[in-house]
């Protein structure tokens, strides 16, 4: 079968493997739509987790079940599924102590694409499949189950990190599609007040459907003094970090509240530490809770966020800016997600 | 000065009082806007907190700061203020403990027309005036804030207790005005389905904008019978009982997923006890949690809620079917929610 | 193989059966220790759980395992191990929304003597090994891993449901072998002064040493009234269940403060309804939180509770008062459970 | 009166001052005993919290009142009173939102010998006495009480903050007197395992008393090393930073399990940053929560944890190494905190 891989850093190209074997608890899934993420390119171009070599890429999408193991009782051949980026080993210690995305190790639950071949091919495998697939309702389009994959579980635990509480004043760093994700998430987590920080056009019309408040640039100077300036001096009770780099943890402590939280859902792709600045965190007593996570993963997870699709609350397809036709498209898509201009926040391809 | 009184069970008049002695930590109020609330229909004619002769009824509204004491320092006269229904005494362990509503005993914080006289008054006064006072914005008209008082924070503290996440399936019994806030509510945690029980066409429209998604009455059977049914065998994730009695908890339970939670904001107004089924409740260990609370009261509580009519989150508007004129005719909108007709959610009178 | 089984309610007797088969995810474990447990004697005599026809009956014990599944990767035939009495499946949607004791249904994560043959047998089937074994180490005697399996996850789990916090007076009812061990947990988990109610004095004698510091009996009267009388009027912060029955919950909610948390692990054998009084939960709103639920089973349980006894913190031994020995004195051991003589805990044999 | 004041970085003396006035919600108590801290000495001879001028010094103790506000119900003079370091303003919004250390600004609820004279002194000024006072009881010695002032409730904070649970294997770095306390802490909420760093022979012996099992010494090596090969690769459920610098905080995220948590309540004296360690912190999303906050204060706290002391849960007699007679020894107590011999916990000085 043919895949879309890296073959080293900075080089991707098209490859042919054996068919994936499935396992008596897992799925072989065909895609019906895929979508490439940022993650890809950081892992492609940037090598942010190092040298894999013939990896096939992408970890967004849907699909149609093609075989299933002989343990499998929820999903048969022919179902239309949905399934999370995040795939985990359920039977693991980890997922039992409530935190399956790293069951296997750290961030080990993160399989397509990281440790195992990812979705852009002809068929991929899913690990477990009763406890990762979901069945794809006929009200969500599958565009719209692409964004269920990573964007949505992503944004939205960023909120959870931040653990935003009614009429709570709420600072987005970073407004791509996760941040996006994120801002929907803390208005719909009852933030009053949220502001955010970006530039580009599209992304700041969508934010604003999906409850932005405010809007800053680093571009006008420091954010922290411009949050702290806009808050009347007061700063915010939640700060959700889905942009920057290890630098951006500095603004967030400066113009938080002691009390306050900070969720990140960021990939920090490079520099050596995130620089905590001792005076602000309060001489290490100022109760600024410093939390980052990778997004929980599995089928109740995609059928809980997917549920929010169904019923009319969470409308992404605000995210969806391009659309590509075509197994073989998925490498014009990823291209336009490394060169990002300025009218895109996702694209998709119909497979 | 002149207030509307409960004379005894089953009677309410115009009683002539002392105006109230301002303490060196509290504010003499008086009113801009003032609303009726069932709790006072409750306490007069049901007799439900016993017998109180000569105490001035009301709980809701917002006002004008007539006197501080000597140790308040934000607050002065003439400075338009809001306030919750619940006015708790900040300086006791209860507080401390994360429990200010039952500051002085059980219940104690509610202090307005229950142990202390109430707002249907030329004056009233407000204990610890930094502490429950806030300042009413330009944005927020006297109308809205009286829905602040109570109607809000009791509807929200209902979602808070359920502890409502994303992609919950939400049973919300009672679509009055504390109920249509525990649907907005619900909604602003990210709920997915709504069901409410309810029947009065104009609460159903109401709720409708607020976020439910499906209806039940009671009129069509035993509504867990009914909740099973519509979800499929599976039962709802959450419910919030604002409506209804102490056998309202048995449908509750029955319909109720093991790990799920129960948020009671309803005063039970009668009945020896609230019956817990047995085998429904997993003979003691289904892990469905029980909780009752009165709701936060205290002045961030009140900011906090504020900003979300401030920033357009929430819209208190759809509450206010009636208006009223006049200080007197604070009786004539205490009868209507009496006789509770079938076109009315709040009144409120313009002072 | 043989089995001591529940022939039908208020019968057991010694039963022939096929050795269990053992699946692709599981293990065959034979014992070395075994325990009987008071709902084995609901079971048989109370019919608590219904009707069951050649069940065998237990879920306390430790083994060598004889055989495992194609897919199992920590255990061999020969490895010591222990195990819960709830052995959840990892793969469901319960266990991945954090109640994984209702795997598959209300309860359904207790299979061993419930759902499934116990282990009063030659042999028994674990299921999902990897993720609900745990190796048995040197320092854990098998009378102690007996324990471990059901008396101190389900007393610790009392403790965990009314969330213990450092200085708090806490009511322990019931001081058979989970009681004692509610009041070890809620000791370990930072209580103060802990109550509790029970007359056996080999029960009072090991309450002393894990921690209670007062005792009250039924027989004294109410044991709300004692319990607001010894702590002068005030009540306590916190209620474990671990006894009494379906009118336990009122004295409970009596004697508890606003803010308190009940927490049952009392499998309630009888009664149509729970009875929570009205006025003392203070009419609906009193924020006396009520939770009870199953203990959490698994391997990473099994092992974070042993390592309280490898380390030292957490002595069992107290809890065993009587040892049999051989394989056929199960039935002894249980008959002597149901018989409860005046110097009893826990029984053990040694298979 | 008299007093030791900080008269300049660097620099005590005693200087006469006027008796503190007694605002109408206060208490002026003159003390029974004192103790110095080592924050007393970071901030004279470290400067750490910038320059004072004649500020009088000390924050542990106990008194006796010699005076009340008009509006102080609960204590009168003559009582004998205990209190914490840490003394909020409960009528602060920072308060309502349970951050009560914070009233006022980060860090503004510690008022003793920073913003406010300390106890150093013949009468010392306790602000909102019914909520900042606790009756000292006739079975805690004044010495006993000195403790809960600071090193208690410090100590303990930091096994909240790490969110301690049954069976966690924790990591306490620094087992001065506030790590012992967090010792002690991680001990009553269920550690098995408690892994210390420190090497002074008083303080490990101090610390085997209160629940350690492992000792571990700079001295040998990198400590994040030392730990993950004592767990077996592991490493460790939380960490409890009682100690060391800023630079500490990578150690702790090396060794730290994802899911994992950190309490600091070390005071950070000097450093620009913190520094997270990038890889170590899972890239931004490795669930490794780093918490640090200051002590909470009040009566509540107070009395909550003097009952372990009354109850026998918690004895810190052995935290008490040197023992000083008569007001002006204080001076000599607090210099011997400066040197820090070897044998030295903490001193007192009984007035």
């Amino acid at each position: 079968m043919k895949g879309l891989a890296m073959l080293g850093i900075g080089k991707i190209g098209w490859i042919e493997k054996e068919r994936p074997v499935c396992g008596p608890l897992d799925a072989v899934v065909r895609p019906i739509a895929l979508a490439p993420c940022t993650s890809d390119v950081h892992t492609v171009w940037e090598g942010a987790i190092g040298e894999r070599n013939n990896l096939i890429l992408g970890h967004e999408g849907c699909g149609i079940v093609e075989e299933v193991g002989e343990l499998v009782k929820d999903f048969k051949p022919g179902d239309k599924v949905m399934f999370a980026a995040i795939t985990p080993d359920w039977l693991s210690l980890e997922a039992q102590g409530g935190y399956s995305m790293h069951s296997g190790g750290m961030l080990a639950g993160w399989k397509f694409s990281n440790i195992e071949d990812g979705v852009f091919s002809e068929f991929f495998r899913v690990n477990q499949a009763d406890a990762n697939l979901a069945h794809l309702p006929d009200s969500i389009s599958p565009a719209e189950a692409c964004m269920l994959s990573d964007m949505v579980p992503t944004g939205f635990h960023g909120a959870e990190l931040a653990d935003i509480q009614f009429g709570d004043t709420v600072l987005v760093i970073g407004i791509g599609p996760v941040g996006l994700m994120s801002v929907a998430a803390a208005n719909m987590r009852g933030a009053s007040r949220i502001i955010c920080v970006g530039t580009r056009q599209v992304c700041i019309d969508a934010a604003k459907g999906y409850g932005a408040t405010d809007f800053i640039s680093y571009r006008q100077g420091p954010i922290d003094e411009q949050v702290i300036k806009i808050t009347g001096g007061k700063g915010v009770d939640r700060v959700i970090i889905a942009g920057g780099g290890v630098e951006t943890f500095e603004a967030a402590i400066n113009c938080l509240k002691p009390g306050g939280k900070i969720g990140n859902v960021n990939y920090l792709g490079s520099g050596d530490y995130i620089n905590i600045p001792r005076l602000e965190w309060g001489v290490g007593m100022g109760h600024k809770q410093i939390n980052g996570g990778l997004m929980p993963g599995g089928r109740l997870r995609v059928e809980k966020l997917a549920s929010l699709v169904e019923y009319g609350k969470l409308d992404v397809k605000p995210l969806i800016t391009h659309e590509f036709h075509g197994f073989e498209s998925v490498e014009e898509a990823l291209l336009l997600m490394k060169d990002k201009p300025a009218d895109l926040i996702k694209p998709v391809v119909m497979v």
